[in-house]
C-alpha cells in the first residue's frame, strides 16, 4: 500500500477520490488538504484524513506522493517545492504552476531523486506529456500544433455549427459550466499559451517562456467572420503551435483557419488535440477530453502509478539548448476583417491577395506576407483590436 | 553502453541503423543476423557485426536486448522463444507474432524478467500500447476502433477522393509500393484482425482470439458503392472494433460508413487511427503513420530507449478475464448493395429503411438489423462474396 496525501478536494480531487474508491491499486489517500473541515463534500470521506496544515502533510514520512490539485497558484507551488526538497513525489495537475516554475521545479525533482508529473496539465485525460518525452529519445520535434483550450474551442464549435454570434455562444458555454464568469483566461488564449510554453519548451528541448510566445485570442470574432471563413469551405481553431528553426523557435497563439476536409478541423467541442511532428515518426496526434472531473482525475492517477510502478522517468526532462526568438520572421496567408473605411480600403491591395467580401465589413485572405508587417499595417490605421479580426491561414 | 542485437535487415532494420547513426543514445548495434552476409545494403555497416547464425546472438552474454524485424513469422517466433529464454529483454514489430503467440510469449518474459516490447506492431510509429497499458491502470476500456491498415486506407481514400474504381486504386497502391503484389491480408482484413486481436486482448483484459473476430475485408467494394456513399455524406473506412459487454465481447473488422464531419472520416491515406473508450478518462485517439521505415524504426526504438532507460512495466499486461464471444448480438445498420435480381428485390423490405438507389444495382440503408440475421438473408438468396457489398453505418 502507497500513501499518498492529496492538495485540495475541489472538482479534480473530487474525482481522485471517486475513482480510487472503485478500484483497489495499492494506493491509499492518507491525508487530503483542506480549507475548510465542514464543508460538505460530493464524496465520502473519513473526516480524520482532512487536515487545513500542509506540514502535516510534509512531516508525515509515511507519505510518499503529493498530489497537488489545489487552485492556488502560489499556495500551490510552495507546497510543490516543499514536498519535493523533502523527497516526496509530486504530482499536479496545474498548468499555471507548471508553465511558471518549470525549470526550478523540474531540477528541484532531480537534486531529490523524487519524480515531477504533470500529465494532466496539458490535454486533460490526454496522454500527451509521457509520448513527447518518449518520442524526443528518438526524434527532434520539428513542430507542435494544439487546440489546447476546450472553452474556446466549445465556442467556437457553436458559432459554425449555428451560426451564432460570439457572445450567445459565449454565455452558452458559461451556463454549462464550460466558461468562466470572467472567461478572460480561456478566450484571450492565456491558458493554451500556458500549455504551449510546457509542450514547447519539453518538445524544442529549450527555455520557451510565456511572454516568447505571440498571444491573439479570439474574442473579436463575430458571425460575420464564421461566414466567411466557412465559404472558404474552412473552420477556425484557436491553435498554438511551436516551430522548431534550428537554433531559434516561432511559438504563437492564434485564431487559426482550418480546411474542414483536415483532421484537426473535426476536434469539435470541448475535446483538444496535439499534433508533434517529428524527425523520424513524422505527424502523431493525440485527441480527446481536454478537461472534465474523471478524466483530468484519471490522467493524474496515471502519473501515480507511474510513481508506484517505479516505471516513471528518472532524468530532468528539460533540455538546455538556446533558442531564440524568431517570431518577427513569420510569414503566411490571413484572413483579415477591416471595417469598411475609406482610407484604409484604398491601401488594401498593399496586402490583400483575394477579396471575400465587401458588403457590411471587408474581408480578405491576404498574400504571403510577415505577420509584423500585416500588424504593422493594421494598427496605422490606428484601428483597436476589437475593431478588426485577423486569423492565420494553416498550410 | 547497452549492446543490441538486431534480427533482419530489411526495411525496418535498416531505418534503425539509420536512426542510431544519427543519435548518440548510449545503444551499440553488436550483431545483425541476417540471410546474406554479401547483399549490397543501403547503410553502412561494418562487416564483422554480421553474422548468419543466431546462436552466436543468443550465446553473446554482452548482448542484453534483441531487436526482432525478421519477416519470417516461425523463424521470428523461435529467436523470440529463446532469447526470452536466455534472459535477453526483446522487442518487435511482428503483429503475425505477437498475435500468434501472445499469451504465451507475454508470460515467457514475466517468468525470465525481462522485457518483450512491441509497440511497433498496431499502428507503427503511432505511440498507442504503451498509452493503453497505462490507461488500463486506472480505466476499464469499453470500447476500441481503430483504422489499423493503411493499405486498405489508402485504396478508399482514393477511391473516394477521385471516384476511382477498386482496381485502380489497387494498382495505384502497389505501384507506390503501398500494396503489395498479393494484397489479400491487407484488403481482406487479415492485418487488421491481427492488430484488433492485440489490442482487443489488452484493452479488455481477456484472450481474444484471431478467429474471435467477425471479418469482412474490402475487396467487392465498388465504384458505385462509393457513389452512394458520399450520396450519405458519408465516408468509407476498414474498421477495426471491440466492445465490452461486460463478461463478453464483439470483436470485427468490417467496411465502416461514417459521417465525412466525424475525426476518424478524415483520417485518409496510408495514416491510421485508434480510438480508445475508457470508463473514466472517456474517448482517446491516437493518429499517425501506420508503417513506413522510419516511423516504425522510430516506434521500435522507443521500446528500446524504455528498457535502456528501465522504465518499462515489469507485470505482464495481460489479464485473467474469461470473456464470451457475443458476436452473435451484433446489431445495426447497414449499407447493402446487392444485384437487381427479382426474387430478392421482392423481399428487400423485410430488411430495407431506406432505398438509396436501384439502377444498375440495387442499394439501400437497412433497418436497426441482426448482422446474423442480415447475413442470412443475403446468403439466403445464394449471393456469392462478390456480388454484393455490406458495409456498417457508424453511430
Amino acid at each position: 500500500m502507497v500513501n499518498i496525501a492529496l492538495l485540495g478536494l475541489g472538482t479534480v480531487g473530487t474525482g481522485i477520490v471517486e475513482i480510487l474508491e472503485k478500484q483497489n491499486k495499492g494506493i491509499q489517500i492518507k491525508k487530503i488538504l483542506v480549507n475548510n473541515l465542514h464543508k460538505k463534500r460530493a464524496v465520502n470521506i473519513q473526516p480524520e484524513i482532512l487536515c487545513t496544515d500542509f506540514e502535516e502533510i510534509l512531516n508525515d514520512n509515511s507519505i510518499k506522493i503529493v498530489v497537488e490539485v489545489t487552485s492556488d497558484m502560489e499556495k500551490g507551488y510552495e507546497y510543490i517545492r516543499k514536498s519535493l526538497e523533502c523527497g516526496k513525489h509530486v504530482i499536479t495537475a496545474s498548468k499555471a504552476i507548471v508553465s511558471k516554475y518549470f525549470e526550478e521545479l523540474s531540477q528541484l525533482a532531480q537534486n531529490n531523486e523524487v519524480a515531477f508529473l504533470y500529465e494532466a496539465s496539458v490535454g486533460g485525460g490526454i496522454p500527451v506529456l509521457k509520448p513527447l518525452k518518449e518520442e524526443l529519445e528518438i526524434n527532434e520535434v520539428l513542430e507542435i500544433q494544439g487546440i489546447l483550450n476546450g472553452t474556446s474551442n466549445y465556442i467556437l464549435s457553436r458559432m459554425v455549427e449555428e451560426g451564432m454570434d460570439y457572445s450567445s455562444a459565449l454565455k452558452i458555454a458559461q451556463d454549462l459550466g464550460y466558461a468562466e464568469a470572467d472567461p478572460s483566461a480561456d478566450v484571450d488564449g492565456h491558458d493554451t499559451l500556458r500549455k504551449l510554453r510546457i509542450l514547447g519548451t519539453l518538445g524544442l528541448q529549450g527555455k520557451i517562456l510565456e511572454e516568447d510566445i505571440l498571444l491573439n485570442g479570439i474574442s473579436n470574432i463575430t458571425a460575420f467572420d464564421i461566414e466567411q471563413i466557412k465559404g472558404m469551405n474552412s473552420t477556425v481553431k484557436l491553435v498554438g503551435e511551436v516551430k522548431n528553426l534550428g537554433n531559434a523557435f516561432t511559438a504563437t497563439v492564434q485564431p487559426t483557419i482550418i480546411h474542414k476536409n483536415s483532421y484537426l478541423a473535426n476536434v469539435n467541442m470541448a475535446f483538444n488535440a496535439i499534433n508533434i511532428k517529428g524527425n523520424h515518426v513524422g505527424d502523431i496526434n493525440f485527441y480527446g477530453p481536454g478537461a472534465g472531473k474523471l478524466p483530468t482525475a484519471s490522467a493524474v492517477l496515471t502519473d501515480v502509478m507511474d510513481v508506484v510502478n517505479n516505471t516513471y522517468r528518472k532524468k530532468n526532462p528539460l533540455g538546455k539548448r538556446q533558442l531564440k526568438n524568431a517570431n518577427h520572421k513569420i510569414q503566411g496567408k490571413f484572413y483579415l476583417r477591416v471595417p469598411n473605411r475609406k482610407e484604409l480600403l484604398e491601401q488594401l491591395d498593399m496586402v490583400a491577395d483575394q477579396m471575400i467580401s465587401s458588403k457590411e465589413h471587408t474581408a480578405i485572405v491576404t498574400k504571403e506576407v510577415s505577420f509584423m508587417a500585416l500588424m504593422d499595417f493594421v494598427e496605422g490605421f490606428g484601428l483597436k483590436k476589437e475593431e478588426y479580426f485577423l486569423g492565420r491561414i494553416f498550410k
